[in-house]
């Protein structure tokens, strides 16, 4: 096994060498541009980290990790123009740099090149590879269409909520690491529990950027504080104060949500008083753990070798011990 | 083998019965709504013909026929949203009846289902399909963003325009077939035969719709005649009335197309009188003849029984012989 930074170079060194720029342009310039901002990698990560892990060279994941890299900006270039957001990692976005239907099409494009990167594997991986594609890229548009849903509801449940970022979220990084392990042939219950593994990581790490988007260093993230409060989403920590508070805090908060005002810090720091006062954030953080614990479980049952388990323990631990 | 009807009721039974509608409702119902408007199915039942021609029962490829339909309007989705169009088949589009965002995320949640699809198959058959949809789709897609670059663009060439219709309709005409061939399990030669004759006959089928938007018989076709004339579109017949005419039709006919007159009845019979004049519309007719001449050609090398190569004949020469 190697250290995260060998794993991110492999797919950074994809990607600044792959050049899928031909005719016609104006459909292919596109995804090079939104390919070309970078970002964390951490999908591809897990899929080279997961093949690794069930004693696979991580090269010959490397097709899938792509796929499941450029599918994720696919969703990103959508979900963009769904948005309307005009920046993505400090860029502007597909849609804006060019214009609507360019980000539609650029990205129609995108979900079907995710697809040929697979053709590089024999038919039964292929055919397994695919379909867990398919099952996981419909999930991640059905936690998109119940995002967009909860936006014009107001009795959305907390399993709702959770639910929804399985889907949005969690069940792309499951597939990613679950890829790794089905290149590399591993048990059937081994690919399991890597995807459980990397699906519940990922429900812990969505309910941490919920928690750090109110309660977060923003010096350390870049971030706006608050940003999830200024456009009343409804998030996890809302939804717990909800939940926990009383009668008059119930009160105070969703009329606070039914507003957007232009000086916005005296919301946010009443709305967090809230979500204090309530035990919310004791609640998301507990939420966060437990979530966290049942990603470790599963390598309890996992059939590799400890050092292995360390590793991949390790990489849950730094990912939710970040404070940005 | 079985009239056409036969197919066209198979391909009907199917969506009439098949419910895809599930939560969230606001991704399938869409999906539900485009594929119950109908059409005439045409791709779907060259899939299931292609297969009995190769000798296989046609309810085999009924899988792959729902999918290559799926993708057509899935695409048809997306289209509708990038040329702005309020109607599709008489009723509302996507876009309309619901919104943009529910188009965007319901045409890529029909992408993905079109695939799932082809998970029937065995491996190396499922390969086959995926890996020649996958080329299919790109192909549409690129056809797609050609005809976006040629609206703004006054240098369009014959050959490109051909591409762009080769791209844009007639290689999933030849991928439709192709794939009834791949699940019929016939030889490589014939797959690559008939998916030439669905190409072919693809291309003279738009040449020919070019040609009935300015020449047809508004009384069958219950279109509006000169439609793409109207909206300045650079068709196979305009292209060739550049070519051939003399300086002062050339020079007449790009006015024309710079302008889009209220009243637009003086200028669509202008139109067509230079159509005529240059000899564009028999310049057209013939290259319908000649492509599905190209067509039927490859029926010759195709290693099937008589009777079938007649019954693919006909069905061309029914297709071509439509004046809507």
């Amino acid at each position: 096994m190697h250290p995260i930074g060998h794993y991110q170079q492999i797919v950074s060194d994809y990607f600044t060498s792959a050049s899928i720029i031909k005719e016609p342009k104006n459909l292919y310039e596109p995804i090079s541009y939104i390919l070309s901002l970078g970002g964390k990698r951490i999908r591809p990560v897990l899929t080279l980290m997961a093949a690794e892990v069930f004693n696979a060279n991580c090269r010959e994941a490397l097709p899938a990790a792509v796929a499941v890299e450029i599918f994720h900006n696919f969703s990103l270039v959508h979900d963009d123009i769904m948005d309307d957001a005009p920046l993505r990692r400090g860029h502007k976005t597909v849609h804006e740099k060019w214009d609507l239907n360019t980000g539609i099409l650029s990205g129609d494009a995108m979900l079907i090149l995710a697809y040929q990167y697979f053709e590089s594997y024999e038919p039964p991986i292929f055919k397994e590879l695919a379909k867990l594609f398919s099952k996981t890229a419909l999930e991640v548009c059905e936690g998109q269409q119940w995002d967009v849903d909860f936006e014009s509801r107001s009795d959305v449940t907390q399993p709702e909520y959770l639910k929804m970022i399985e889907y949005k979220t969690a069940v792309l990084l499951g597939a990613a690491m679950k890829m790794g392990g089905i290149v590399a042939k591993t048990s059937e219950n081994n690919c399991n529990l890597i995807y459980n593994f990397g699906l519940n990581l990922g429900i812990a790490f969505q309910l941490q950027d919920d928690y750090l988007d109110a309660f977060g260093d923003p010096e350390t993230s870049g971030k706006q504080v608050g940003g999830d409060i200024i456009e009343n989403k409804k998030t996890y920590l809302y939804l717990k104060a909800l939940e926990q508070g009383s009668a008059g805090d119930k009160e105070l908060l969703l009329e606070y949500f039914e507003v957007q005002p232009e000086e916005s810090a005296t919301k946010i720091a009443a709305v967090k008083q809230l979500f204090t006062a309530t035990g919310a954030d004791t609640a998301t953080k507990n939420a966060i753990e437990a979530y966290t614990l049942k990603a470790f479980a599963t390598l309890e049952e996992m059939d590799i070798e400890p050092e292995k388990k360390e590793v991949l323990r390790k990489f849950g631990e730094n990912l939710m011990q970040r404070t940005v």
